[in-house]
C-alpha cells in the first residue's frame, strides 16, 4: 500500500496530522470488511465517530450534497437536526438497506430503549456503485458484514481496494478508500480535521495532479458514472451552520483533481465534530457550546479542501489490482507514477 | 370505514375527483399489506405511480422536506434529478431498509439490466414511527410484505388503520392512511391532483376542524413525536421546479388542521406528475415537454393544500380501533364526530 | 386602532407578552414613517433589533423563504453567515434600493470604519407591493424617510395602515402592519417571541378566522398577488439552525388563516435572537454560546405560529380606511367584525 | 489587453467559441462604465441577456450561491420563479441599491405598465467589494452610470480593469472582468456556453495555473475577503433544474485555480439560457419547452467549469495597473507571466 506522499505528491500547504488520516481526530476509528470472490468485489467500511453511547450523546454533524445522484440513507435528518447518532457505514449502492438494518440492530443492542421507550434511530449509510468490478445485483453485503466492519474498527486505516472501496474506480484507474488530515492551531491548542473518501468518480483522462501532470489510464473513456463519498471529522468547535460550510469546501478538493461533479456522480459530503456533543436526554433546557470565530473559518475550509484532495490521491495510490466481473480490471495510478512520469498526455493542460 | 364528507366536513372550495382519491389520477394505484398481531400493528402501503416500465420511463417528481426528522430513502436523488423510477412504499421507520431492498429486487425483476448493463435504481421509501401501537424493534416487515403490497395495488384505496397506517396516531386519535383529490380545468381539459397521506402527527388537543371545532381525545397530551408523509400525484403538466412548489403547499394543508410541524415530526412531501415522462435511454439529445403557465399555479397550490387537508381528515375518520403493544389504544375521531359534537373544548379557539 | 383580542379573537393557547408585540423582546424597537397623499400611500417601517453598535455586535439571525416571489435585500448573507448587522427596514417593492442605501449610510455614520478599514455592511430590507393603493412608479420613499423611521423607533408599535403598511391589502380587506407575542418559560426564566408582519397577502374570500368564520370583503376576487413579510424576534437561546426552523413555522401561522402561499405572493420570514451576539472583531478564536435543547423547540415553534397568526389579524383589525390611487379602497375587517358577524359566507367551510 | 491564451494558457479540452466570450451566445451584449479618479476606481458592467422586451418575454434563469457572503439583489426571486426579467448589473457592494433603482426605471421606461397595470419587476444586481482600491463609502455609482453601461452594451467585451472590475483584486494580483466560452454540439447543431466573471477573490499565493505553476504576487498575504460573481449564458435547451446544476459547476472552475470559497468571499453564480423564454402574459395555460437530455449534461457541466476558469484567467491577464485609494496598487499577472515564469514559488505544490 503506497501513499501519495511517497510519490512526492502532497497537495496544499497545511501540515498533516501524525497519521495523516481521519483517525488523527481523537476517538475516531475505521474498520473494513472486504468481500472478494470471482464476481463479487465489494465490502463495507465503518467510521466510528466516537466510542461509547452515540445515541445517548450525539455528535454535531452536517451534510453537503454536491450532486445528489446517490442513494445514501439518513442525510435528511442530519441536515435538519444537525446530529449523528450511529456509526457511518459506506458500501455499494445496493447494500444501503441491509447496512441500515444492521445499524438499527447495532443501536438497539446498545440502547434497548430505542423505538420502545424513546424515539427511533437514524442510520447513516453512504454508497457508491461498484457495478463494473462487482456483481451488484447479487446484493452480497449482509448485516453480519456490516457488524464485522464496526467491530474491526481501529486507528490504523487500510487504504485502497479494501472495504467499501474494493470495487471502486476513479478517473479510469482503480479507486477505493483513502484518508488524510490537516492540523489547525486555535488559540494555541492543536486541532485536526481529517477526511476519509470512497473514491469512485472522475472520467478517464480528467485527472490533474497538483503539479499539472495528467495521468492517462489509456483505457477507453466512459461517461462519468461514479460517485464520491467524503466523510470529514474534526475536533474543532463548530456549530451546524459552520460544519455545513466546511463540508461544502470538500467540493473544492474534488475539483482541484480535474472533476466537475458529473451528472451521474453522486458526490456527497458528511461532516461531524467531536466537540459540542448533543445529549439525547438533556438534563437542562439550555446547554453551552463552543464555536470557532468565523474569521478563523478559512483554516477549516482549506483543511477540508486539502485533506479531501489528498485522501483521494491516497485512495488511488494505495489501490491494488482487482480482477472483477467479466474479467474487468483497471490500471493502477501507482504504476503510472512509478513508470510513466514522463509520458502523461501530450498536452499538459 | 367512514370519510370526512360523511360528517359534513369538506375542506376547501375546489371540486373533488370522482373517487376523491389519489387514484383519480389516471394510472395511479394503491395497495396495502397489513400486519396485525398482538404486539405488531404495522404494514406496507404501495403507491404505483403508473403501470409499465417505471425505470425505463421515469416520472417527473419533486420533494419538500417540511421537517426533516425522518428516515425516508431516495429523497436526495429525487431532489437532484427530478425523477421517480420505482413505486413509492410507505412503512414504519425500521422497515425502510427492507422495503428498499424489496424495491431494488422488484426493479431488477422488471429490468434485468439494472446495475449490470446500466445504472442502479433509486428506491423511494417513506416512513412514520408506529412504536406506540407496534413493537417496532421486531422489524416485522419483510421483503415479501413489500412485494405483496405492490401486487395488491388497485384503484380503490382502503383508508384508516390499514397498510403502513395500521399503527399510526394523529392528534391523539387513531391515525392512518387517507386520500383525497381535487379537479382542475386547464384550457378546457380536466386534470386532477390527488393526495395520499400517512398521518401520524399532531399533538392531542391541537386538531382544529374547518368549522373551528377542536376535537379533544381526552388523553394525556404527549409531545408531538409523530410524522406525516404526503404523496401528491397529478397529471398536470409541471416541471420539477413547479412540482416542488406544489409540494410545499401540502404544508399549508397540514397547518390548517392545527399542527405546526413539531420538532419530532418528520413531515415529508413527495410529488409526481404523470405528464412529462423522462426516458432512461432517451433517443434524442433534446426532448419536448409541456409546462403549465405559472399564472395558473394557484389552482395547483390550492388543490395540494385542500387535498392534503381532506386526506388527513379521511385518514382519521376512517381509522378503526387498534389494540396495540402493552394494550395501548387511541380514541376514534369518528366516535367524537358522532357523539361528541357539542362538547369540543370549552374554549373554541 | 383596534386589535384582534378586542373582537374576542385570540388564536392559540400560549400567553401573550405584556404588550402583545414584538417589542416585548427587551431592546427591540419599531418606528414608522407614513407617506400619504393622493396617489401615494406608502412608507417605511423600521425594526431596531437592539440598541447600540449592531455592526460591531451582530445578532444571530436566519431566513425562511416560503415563496420567493419577492425582492428583499440582504437575505442571502443572513442565510449564509447567520447574522444581522443593521436595522430591518420594510417598505414597498420599489423602495428597497433606496432603503438599502439609507441603511449603508446609517451604518457608516455609526461605524466610519465600514468599507474602509473593515468589511462592508449588509443592509436588510424587505418589501411588499402596494401598487393597488399607491403609485409605486413614483418611487416616493427617500433615504430621509428611511432615516426618520429608524429615528422614530420606540416600544409602542402602531399597527394597521401605517409605515410600510399604509397601502397594503390582505384577503381583500385593508392590510398593513401588525404585531403580537408569546411567552415561553425556560428553566424558570421568562422568554418571549414576538412577530411583526407586513400583511399584503391572501385572496378575497379565503380568510378563515380561528372560529371557522370566513369574512367576505364582498369585492371581486383577484389573483393573490400580494406578499407577507414576517419578522420574528426573540430572546431565546437559539443557534442559526434552530432559528431557521422557528422561522419556517411562521408559515403555519399564515396557512391557518386560509392562505396557501400563492404563486404571486412573496412570503418571507426573517428571525433574530438577542441572545448569542456575534462580535465583528472577536477577541478570541473560540466563543461560548447558549442553545435551547431541541426537546423544548415545540414551544418556540408554536409561539412563532401563534404570534404570526395573531399579528396578521392585528394588522387587519387595526387597519384604517385609505383612499388610494384612482380612488381605490378596500373594506375594513374591523367593520365586518363589528357589523357582519352573522353573515359570513353561506358555506361555513 | 492580453488574454490567457496569449500566454499559452487554455484550460480544459473543449473548443472555445469564436470570440471566446459570453457574447458568443447569440443576442448577449456587455457594456461598461468605468469611474476612475484619485480615490474612486469602480464602475458598472451590464450584461444584456437578449434584445427586446425582457420583462414581457423573460429568460429561464437559475442561481447557485457557493458562499453567501454577498449583497446581491434579485437572487431570491430568480431561484423561486426561474426567470430573469432585466439586464444583469455588476458593480461595487455599495452600488447595489442605486443600480437596482436604475434597473427599475429602465424597465418602466420600456414597459410603462410595470407596477401599475401589472406586477413589479425584479432587478438583478451582483457585487464585489473594491474597497482596497476605491473609496466605497463615496457611493460613487449613480443611476446614470448604470443606464450608460446598459446603453454601451455590445458584442465586444473589454476585459480587465474596466467597468465593475476597475478596482478588483484576485489572488493578490489586479483582478477585474473576464470572459470565455465553450462550444457544444447537440444533435448536430452548435450551441455555446459563455461565462463572464467579476473576479475579486483568492488569497495571495493560492493561485495555481493549469500547468501547476503558482504565481506569487510577492505582497503580504491578506485574508481572502473578496468575492467572485460568475454570470453564465447559454443557448442550450435547459430547464431551471438543469440550469441550477450547471451554475453549481462554475464552483469547480473557481476551485481549479486554487481557491476554496473563503469565508469572506461572496461567490455567486447566475445563469440564464436564451432558449425556453417565459412570457409575462402567456397566451395559453400550457406551453411547450425543450430540454436537453440529462445524459448530455456533462458537456454543459464541463463547459461551465472550463469557461469560468478561463474567464478568471482572462480577467487577471487583461488587468491593467490601477493606482487606488491611499496609493494602493496590485501587481499584474501578465507581468508575472512575461517576466517571472521561472520563479514561481519554490515549492511547486
Amino acid at each position: 500500500m503506497s501513499r501519495s506522499r511517497e510519490f512526492g505528491i502532497a497537495p496544499g500547504i497545511m501540515p498533516a496530522g501524525p497519521r495523516n488520516a481521519i483517525t488523527d481526530v481523537p476517538g475516531v476509528k475505521v474498520g473494513h470488511v472486504t468481500l472478494s470472490s470471482r464476481d463479487i468485489n465489494t465490502g463495507v467500511t465503518a467510521i466510528i465517530p466516537q466510542p461509547g453511547d452515540l445515541f445517548g450523546d450525539k455528535l454535531t454533524a452536517a451534510v453537503e450534497v454536491i450532486n445528489g445522484f446517490g442513494k445514501s440513507a439518513g442525510l435528511v435528518q442530519v441536515a435538519e437536526l444537525g446530529t449523528l447518532e450511529t456509526p457511518i457505514l459506506l458500501t455499494n449502492t445496493f447494500g444501503v438497506g441491509t447496512c441500515s438494518n444492521a445499524l438499527i440492530r447495532w443501536a438497539i443492542s446498545q440502547r434497548p430503549d430505542i423505538g420502545r421507550e424513546t424515539s427511533t434511530v437514524n442510520p447513516v449509510v453512504c454508497e457508491c456503485n461498484d457495478g463494473v468490478l462487482s456483481d451488484i445485483q447479487a446484493m452480497a453485503v449482509t448485516e453480519q458484514d456490516a457488524m464485522r466492519a464496526i467491530e474491526a474498527a481501529g486507528q490504523d486505516v487500510v487504504e485502497g481496494s479494501v472495504g467499501a472501496g474494493t470495487g471502486m474506480i476513479a478517473f479510469g484507474f482503480k479507486g477505493g478508500i483513502g484518508t488524510a488530515s490537516r492540523q489547525i492551531l486555535l488559540q494555541g491548542s492543536a486541532h485536526v480535521l481529517g477526511a476519509l473518501v470512497l473514491a469512485n468518480f472522475g472520467k478517464a483522462g480528467d485527472l490533474v495532479l497538483p503539479d499539472g501532470r495528467r495521468p492517462d489510464p489509456r483505457i477507453m473513456a466512459e461517461a462519468e458514472k461514479g460517485s464520491i463519498i467524503v466523510v470529514l471529522a474534526t475536533d474543532l468547535p463548530l456549530d451546524h451552520r459552520q460544519l455545513a460550510r466546511v463540508c461544502r469546501r470538500a467540493g473544492a478538493g474534488i475539483a482541484r483533481l480535474g472533476a466537475f461533479y458529473g451528472n451521474g456522480s453522486g458526490d456527497i459530503v458528511l461532516g461531524f465534530t467531536t466537540c459540542n456533543r448533543v445529549p439525547h436526554h438533556p438534563q437542562a433546557d439550555v446547554c453551552q457550546l463552543e464555536r470557532m470565530a468565523d474569521k478563523r473559518m478559512d483554516d477549516a475550509f482549506r483543511a477540508a479542501c486539502e485533506a479531501t484532495q489528498e485522501a483521494i490521491l491516497n485512495a488511488m495510490c494505495a489501490a491494488t489490482a482487482v480482477e472483477g466481473r467479466n474479467g474487468a480490471t483497471r490500471p493502477l495510478l501507482s504504476d503510472w507514477l512509478r513508470d510513466g512520469q514522463n509520458t502523461g498526455t501530450s498536452e499538459p493542460f
